[in-house]
């Protein structure tokens, strides 16, 4: 039987600041890794790793992120206000430290597409760019912005107006197979993952027993 | 070379709404999925999965998730609004299609863990209940409710009072490796992934090559 290692809200406190990051941020399981593309009104790209990434509901389509401007996220911050969107890009295992590299605080002239070497990629009329290199890629819209006192941290909500698969990924229920296209998780500040799907389970109804879904995948 | 489907914002809106709601709860990549536990002040518990929490900082420690009031997830909110606390557990792979089943639509007055067979477990002065069941586990209590607005959703704000996880799954940087400890990953609205890490990556500097950070587990 392993060993349980419990701790207070006052030993938590107490723990040294960057061993604590390290805790807390893992704290909250498995997340979302993506690339933020971005641009200013002077044509400048930026390009971030986000781990914050949570979807906020289907209809309207819309993603939600936490923003700490206090880091390199603050530039993608200026230039989602500025022009009013942005791109999500899923991270898979050819561009993950091309990815986590775009974390190091780059003057706002260098573009993290350069300093790292991926590839910016336009689609018209939409100005931010895309990561040529991801698989899975999502064109948001600016919708809103709340403000979190409790830590000086801001949530960005945007709608998804555009979004880019590989098609064999796509189940017949509307489900996207991520782990086929590649997309990988992250844990903490600093590990990635590839996964392996245990199962899709079917809506849960009380007295009734879940049952496996099969993949069925739309080939056209 | 793979065929890639691209979508515009009116195919999206113009999906069937099931069809829509597996592709758009797929786009947010990789999610953290755990259980989410509550008691009112009657001394009744309930227990409902989350596939919306996100790490929003570290000191103080700080969690949210969003919660949908017309879902399984209202009694939960109705709960911590009332006792201002509820538990956070990981869910692992003896567990998550228990898990999966706390989305039912049980009765206020039913238990899920009764229903779906997890076993409540208590850590006084602490009111909420943990899952026994769970490697890693975290109290909280509530601090702010946000209401947005945009789709009626609510992310719920609560601040890390007490965390327990296997002690030989701690590094000495404070990195918890959750995939050791067994935590699974979510995808979509039903799929459930182990993982494998690919690399811890050391902090990222401009003009400065990242290194991989190897395991270097506490031991006590």
């Amino acid at each position: 039987m392993d060993t349980v290692t419990a701790l207070t809200h006052e030993a938590l406190l107490a723990m040294d600041q960057r061993k604590r990051a390290h805790l807390i941020n893992s704290l909250g399981g498995f997340k979302s890794v993506c690339l933020i593309g971005s641009i200013d009104s002077q044509q400048r790209t930026n390009l971030t790793i986000f781990n914050s990434i949570v979807h906020l509901g289907a209809h309207p389509p819309l993603v939600a992120c936490i923003i700490r401007p206090d880091t390199a996220e603050r530039h993608t911050l200026d230039n989602i206000l500025e022009t009013q969107c942005y791109t999500i890009n899923h991270l898979n295992e050819s561009i993950y430290q091309k990815g986590h590299q775009t974390s190091a605080r780059y003057h706002k002239t260098i573009s993290e597409f350069d300093a790292v070497g991926l590839t910016p990629e336009f689609r018209n009329p939409f100005l931010a760019p895309f990561v040529k290199e991801s698989q899975v890629k999502l064109g948001l819209e600016f919708r809103q912005r709340v403000n979190i006192d409790l830590n000086g941290t801001i949530l960005i909500i945007g709608e998804i107006v555009h979004v880019s698969f590989p098609t064999p990924c796509w189940c017949t229920d509307g489900y996207l197979d991520i782990e086929k296209a590649g997309t990988i998780a992250g844990s903490g500040l600093d590990s990635y993952h590839v996964t392996h799907r245990l199962k899709r389970l079917s809506y849960a109804k009380p007295d009734l027993p879940l049952t496996e879904i099969s993949p069925d995948y739309l080939t056209r």
